[in-house]
């Protein structure tokens, strides 16, 4: 079940029709699970901010990094050029250099990149070590491509799926999420939309609720046995069809950390949390021919920074109700990713 | 009343002592409130790191910038330096520039800054005109001197004082609050302490407990009346006697902003959210005849990274429970800063 | 004499009609020389992006810090919004505060100013406190004022005049320079306009000309009576009417700091080097009423990196080749900054 | 020949006893050289900080993008930790990905690692397309892993070497280059070592000679003919054993880029400039049972930038005359890098 249908609803405004990143018009997210044998829980998600191709048609980007703790790939030249040239793939920390490989082979082998020489792949990651056998490198170079093709507009695929396949978050099973906000139509009446891989800790709230606290498992209780794990990292990816160029982008990104906060973020040493936040609209694209793009006024922003925390906020909700129990074998240890006991959750939402 | 007596106690550590920034050995805190007239509702609250000389016995420092929105004074040398050469002063907006020449004249008049000839005046600031009639000026030179002059350790004056006379949060009177966190032996031990001026907005949560909603008075609430602004600004300072060093001061600052989001800020455009940290331990104190100091380890971060969130986060809550209502008339209006109705607080904490 | 009448003409490009910052249409500069009794030697340099009121019609800016020491005032609103609502200011290094408190008077007294209650002032300085008794405080706020109020477009003073009265430059007199450089039409056909205040150090070189080894006066020179001062700080101003955003600004001041390094410059630890870029051009002014803005691509930057960095790089030689030299008598010692020897530095350009 | 040999020895400080990156104790140097076919013109340069296990034994590092159009992998980590915990590897633009992934692999089999299940490899590139058929994807996986395998302490290859094997620079053969600086012991007695991928351009400044202009080869020059292209980026890494930590070290990482600037650079929209510098003092390494390490006083910092900032300036002339003309076919068309004529260099020096 999504996290509104138990009753959680973060935030003041209402969910896109699909309430996820999709909702944001030609966004297509692709995802590659892969579970093989004992012990590889791991996989691939990639997100493609529009249909054409985006190395020609360049959308303006923001990131931000709360804890800079990860091997997100591309960071520079997003930071000094503010834009996407790639789509964006999410996978484990160590499979990042294979994405890199496979986004700049996809971004070759696209009609009309016959003479690019330069690339710069946009990757993110976060670590599932903790179910996966990460040092096995299940994901390949395929799977990435795999991933890219798979790409669709509608609903997005949540839990244990993709590059959430083997992550963990506060203690229990994490995942995929999305979410989405509209605006009304007095506030611009513009969509955001986020993607979330949750694979961090601390003591969890869901809207206000201490579930972490109450069912006894968050990081640094004080008894060893309700301890979990905080590291990990989460990365978020917020889209929006506003025409924001990169500084409001990149303020964007920051409030997207504002909602992991709320889920009860640790934002402890080895959990990389970084957003990235990119803007589809046509006046803000970028590319050969297009000459100058718009640059929207900052008074402006506030109701979009509201949307983006919120939308962060339930996909991270998501990730941990839609995921299930997720099991693997580890040098002869048995592991067990829970997932979030949803009965005891909705019990303690009537108390 | 504070918030804790209210039963909002947020987090997984125990406070200090005071439940105060000055639980953090030798940290002195002055206040001056500057109430005149119809319409000046001001003042400074100063914050010195030890009982010595700032200048010659300098304190590594770290600084983040939520939403820069601000007139944050002595920012790059804090930034290039990783240290701090001055006392602290908060104040309003527009009082910036004489709260650094009060610096300025504080510390070439220290015994033993004969020679000085530099002096970086760190120097933070929110907006209070909502109820203050800011561009009076009321805040004069004396008022910052007799601000440092007040410093003491000990308890912290709370709500309508010092730089927090005339602030406004979530719609209610907001003001000068503090708490503290003492992190268990096995986990160091260290103190951190926080003092914030909370003059900013979105939809109050406390402790989880969603406030605002309830009492209908949130920023882009549907209905006019309802509506709160969201602007306006929080300082947050944090200090610890933890041995650490400038870029893991600048990571704990990062880490109060989580505590500023689960109290459900918006964030907004018009908001300057900063975090100011520093550590006062001997080891890291730099100056003259000192030689190399300590750089902290990375790994040891993630519980003082804790203790940083949840001691902002109860340090606005009791900035808003010891506010009181604050009247003043400008322009031919009334202007009323409300304090936050606890009794209906605690009905709601009751349901 | 400037320093392109003694064979000095660094880089590529023309220089516009003035070979000044006033190149750039609109632009206004004026400047207060305070030289009194025996030891005061210091002054303002204030200058005006354009004629109108710049906080109503506000200009994109963009900030780089070489090296962060030093004291300059409101960067973190120029880096969040990426816009200049004041004029920017000039000064000694304690002069900062009162630099401030003016900026802001003069900001609530325009006309149309009425309603202000939030001003970001703009304050650089350096440290002039070799020549002059910098603790004396010789620079007051109405000196501040007249600076702004006797800015004017036109030719430029340059040397010993303004925030450059008192500074020192590679061991040599610093001061006040400026310069220019004009794209031609094929590059776009826009004016890049610099202004230096010149107090800082290394080993001076003039357009690859090696004067300071020359000369025997350099910092870290092997003897003593050789060396000369590294630390002061430089503060670049760079103003274009290329319709340029905040980001592509941020990068033009980086290119400024490119200008200093080719001077021979140390960056040393207590240098403060700083370059503020801004824009004039219509279509990239910000406030009420105007909405979104231009948003300049970035492959068509590279013209105007490299017009910044060489006006930078000719703004400091006029710098030292206008200063005359200044004495003056602080705590019984007799200090002096002599000008650059122009006969010795001809003399050496002919060999 | 290199540069000192010609005559061109930029600075006050001298050289090591090798006058290469290799002159700081421990640090080896590994190249691979790949030219194969009519266009395959590549290869990688690997950089180990010590003869240990760098993942176990960490080094505090510092990162600055004066221009960050580029695809550097491992970012964001060393910039939140402030340390390394891979050997550094310089190849082209296309190559990181699979650079990435050898990384990983070789961290992953060291002897000690075998838990190890995170790795932030650090990565740069500079784009050799235009000599190079970068599209062809010659440096392959093994490449990279011989290039770690060769690395040795001793002096260093220059030239048409590693990753410099397909770059240009100033619109001649660039390369690899290298050079040191000695600090007097009155000064420290450091050693400073540097090492530059330089595939850059602009006009072409020989410590202060204007050989660009000269031989009428420049960017931006009037005539088609004459005109060099500016893009294409430069690595730089800067190696100590003073025991800085980790803010020194960017700053340290900041002046290098005097150096590049020194050299007549552009610092164009395409060109990606980095510098990276590292300590490998055994009282700041950091890792597993180390604890707290230095963290070097501010005011001792300025010797050892002008010392980075010249061995900077120094290895990319050693890398344009150690250089030989390299050509290759690629598309039918004959693509010809030509190396800077050192005999009319030498002419120019005379006049």
């Amino acid at each position: 079940m999504r996290a509104r249908a138990l009753g959680f609803a973060p935030g003041i405004f209402a969910p896109g029709p699909l309430n996820a990143i999709t909702d944001v018009a030609g966004i297509r997210v692709g995802q590659v699970t892969v579970m093989e044998g004992e012990a590889t829980r791991t996989g691939v998600t990639a997100i493609l901010p529009h249909v054409g191709n985006p190395f020609a048609d360049r959308v303006p980007a923001g990131l931000f990094a709360m804890n800079g703790y990860g091997k997100m790939a591309g960071v520079t030249q997003v930071q000094e050029l503010g834009e996407l040239e790639t789509p964006i793939l999410l996978t484990n920390t160590l499979a990042v250099g294979r994405a890199v490989e496979a986004l700049v082979d996809w971004t070759l082998a696209q009609p009309g990149n016959e003479a690019v020489r330069s690339v710069n792949a946009v990757v993110g990651e976060t670590n599932d070590g903790r179910l996966n056998d990460i040092r096995a490198r299940g994901v390949t170079h395929q799977h990435m491509l795999d991933a890219l093709a798979a790409a669709a507009e509608g609903p997005v695929a949540e839990g244990c799926v993709g590059a959430g396949t083997g992550t963990m978050a506060f203690g229990w099973k994490g995942g995929i999420g999305t979410s989405s906000r509209l605006l009304p139509t007095a506030l611009g009446g513009w969509m955001v939309g986020v993607l979330v891989q949750a694979n961090y800790g601390g003591a969890l709230v869901m809207d206000g609720l201490s579930v972490g606290r109450h069912l006894k498992k968050y990081y640094l209780a004080e008894h060893a046995a309700e301890q979990a794990d905080a590291d990990g990292s989460v990365m978020v990816v917020v889209a929006t069809d506003a025409p924001l160029s990169d500084r409001n982008l990149q303020r964007l990104a920051r409030r997207a950390m504002g909602g992991i906060a709320r889920t009860g973020a640790a934002f402890s040493d080895g959990s990389g949390d970084y957003a990235l936040a990119f803007a589809t609209h046509e006046a803000v694209r970028r590319g050969p021919g297009r000459g100058a793009t718009l640059d929207w006024p900052n008074e402006r922003m506030s109701p979009l920074f509201v949307a983006a925390a919120e939308a962060t906020e339930e996909a991270v909700l998501n990730a941990l109700t839609m995921a299930t129990t997720v099991e693997s074998r580890l040098g002869g240890r048995r592991l067990v990713g829970r997932a979030l006991p949803l009965d005891q959750v909705s019990a303690l939402r009537r108390t």
